[in-house]
């Protein structure tokens, strides 16, 4: 069984009354529900935990690992963003969602400023699915469809994405490269765009079907290590 | 004129007389004065200058870095990486040499380890052209011949280059993805595998061909920078 | 000087008194002159013509092929076809503008159906740029604003193209990948949306920016052909 | 279960004695047979059949066409072809070995001419795994060695593979990109270059698990057929 650890700085949701309503058991246990309403075995982790709940027994038991966080990238150990990160390229999985764009992990694992353009407003997103055949496609229609979400917009400052499955149209006018997928070391990395605090986004079937999706697409399939440092000439070798 | 900046560590050429045989001006120098022979402007820096050569008027007057380092990767200081990254995410050309692959630049550019497989044996190497039309292989015919490489081999934990240009075939049964490019940011970095400081490669016309047309590929062509952030809503915006 | 040939089915131009009105020199008369006054060297040919005005001495003198066609698709000859894009496949640049998605010389590239959503309304298009250092985006802006456009949607079925400019967002809710590059063989195709016949597209400034960039992207810039076939083995060569 | 038919055109079997005696249940039946003793669902059919075995109801229960052709390619019915490029656009898998480059199946899907340098002298060649977590090369170390194989040498006139899974080193100077996924249409197309008929190896365990992980690779996985065509303006919609 896929064991997900799913991580949230969990702020908003001590903060802002208006978030708590929408999530009250927080991002992450709203999506750790619904991930074992799926038949994955999921944990959470938050902030403000010892070692931001990532220690090593954690992440030893941790398959995939979904990352949401906004306010608080900052307070995050750059040490454990170091294990993530060595995690991820030994074969872990890694979903980030949402303003998790702006995470240590996932600007360390880009390599780019990971910046784009916003407006909060609450307007309707539709997210365009670009490789019909794509696993974490598998399921949904043509599109999703969001009545309210924050506006992201491009440029979206990343790599090249390896697979690219999301394309979002906002209402106000703008375009964005909303599911992403990019291979890194042995690890698969799913960024997805939608999931502002104060929407219900991730209560909203179709989002929870791309998440689901995404695990399962994203956890380590090939466990073989490479083999890299000083090699022996081979036998046959004559120069 | 293109404007580049030739960068090395230059640390074998003063401890190591086998290599000062080789590059009696320096790795940094042999560069500078073929791309100045080809038409180029080319001003060296190196590791033991303040700020390691690479001051803010120095950045200023570079349009593309070259850059070979290998025993003194460590000495590096952080905050000029951070500036040289943010130079190339803002469109600066890199093009980083051989052992440059565990640059700190390079490897906070690509986000993965960057480590491979070495063997140092003197033995032949060929660089075979898998991109025919790409620019960076103008001129140069099927493939290059080196006689004496050090052996760099597969795998080479990179992401998925933008555009693959070499490949490699060593005598001793291995191969290697020699020529990449990465698009960054509004920047282009173009790793180019040979260069052992022992042996005359730099010295090799296809070799230096390579790097020219490299630093014209990668130079800066459109100095539109994208705008982020926060943006107002359209006029037309209405939820 | 780089040659462009402008070739277009040019039969709504004959048939529709509403396109004449926007296009009194056809689409490829308005092409070829706005290519002129920027320094480019540039005749038309059409459907009509012995060989469709595509003879081998044309096609000679031909660095930059641009193809518009729409109702006529099936009146191209399959031989005049295979011989376009032989020469594609040995350096050729090809351009291929808005409904010749669905042209013989484009689906035979791509290998796909090269289907598409679309709807005939005139609605608001936005050109994103999403690759905002590249050569075809230079001058460009954020995006490209058309007033009055015909609507083409996701799913496009195309392979990935190895580098996407621009995204297009529509007014009525639906984006497509509306400026696309993709190497084959030696040479480069670029696909650029719009330009319905009822609309004034090609007379707008940076529409016309963009085919100017594309024509000096595609062009041929490498012509090493490489060695295929049998080959003998190298000297060194023992089992 | 998977449905696997394997097509050969099964002439090298009939008219060469050393072929027949590598391969005396003929190509087609060798895979057919491993396949089935890995789980799969396996048949074949054959060039000399009516339809050449691809009738519709043979179609109908495939799920993944693995195709093996080399002298006969010229003796395919354009028909024939032209139903199972449709079909794997519509989502069946194709896998395409060795010399099957010059199919027409392949280069229809391809567009490019999949021509390639060739030299037939029982060499070694090492597969390399570029793509070490890739499903394709689960349970295969670094690489896969064959003692006799016919060489194949880039330029390998393809498009850029979606991904890259092999490297193929030759002892007598050439590399090959061997393992290749190209996404088509709603379908995976995979080529793997090994399999000369005077050679056993498709006898090779490791061969018959690329293959067999390949077979589950390309299989359909998400049937949803995207909307085309005309497309009614949404409700909301205005100009």
């Amino acid at each position: 069984m896929v064991k997900v650890t799913v991580w949230n700085e969990n702020i908003h949701e001590q903060t802002d009354a208006e978030v708590r309503d929408v999530y009250p058991e927080g991002i992450h246990g709203t999506i750790a529900n619904f991930l074992k309403e799926n038949g994955l075995e999921a944990k959470t982790a938050t902030l403000e935990q010892p070692e931001h709940g990532l220690t090593d027994n954690v992440l030893n038991e941790t398959d995939v690992l979904i990352w949401w966080g906004h306010t608080g990238h900052d307070k995050v150990d750059d040490r454990i963003v170091e294990k993530v990160k060595d995690r991820v390229l030994k074969g872990m999985g890694l979903i980030v969602l949402h303003s998790g764009h702006f995470s240590k992990i996932f600007k360390s694992l880009m390599g780019t400023t990971c910046d784009l353009k916003w407006r909060e407003a609450g307007e309707n997103e539709r997210l365009w699915v670009v490789n019909p055949s794509h696993p974490i496609a598998e399921g949904i229609g043509e599109y999703i469809e969001l009545d309210h979400e924050e506006m992201y917009g491009e440029h979206f400052d990343i790599p090249e994405p390896d697979e690219l499955v999301f394309l979002s149209w906002f209402r106000g006018g703008e375009v964005f490269r909303s599911g992403c997928v990019f291979n890194r070391g042995l690890g698969k990395v799913f960024y997805f765009r939608p999931g502002h605090e104060t929407f219900p986004t991730y209560h909203q079937d179709d989002i929870q079907r791309v998440i689901v999706n995404a695990v399962n697409y994203v956890k380590p399939l090939n466990q073989n290590q490479p083999i890299r440092g000083n090699v022996q000439p081979l036998e046959r070798f004559d120069k």
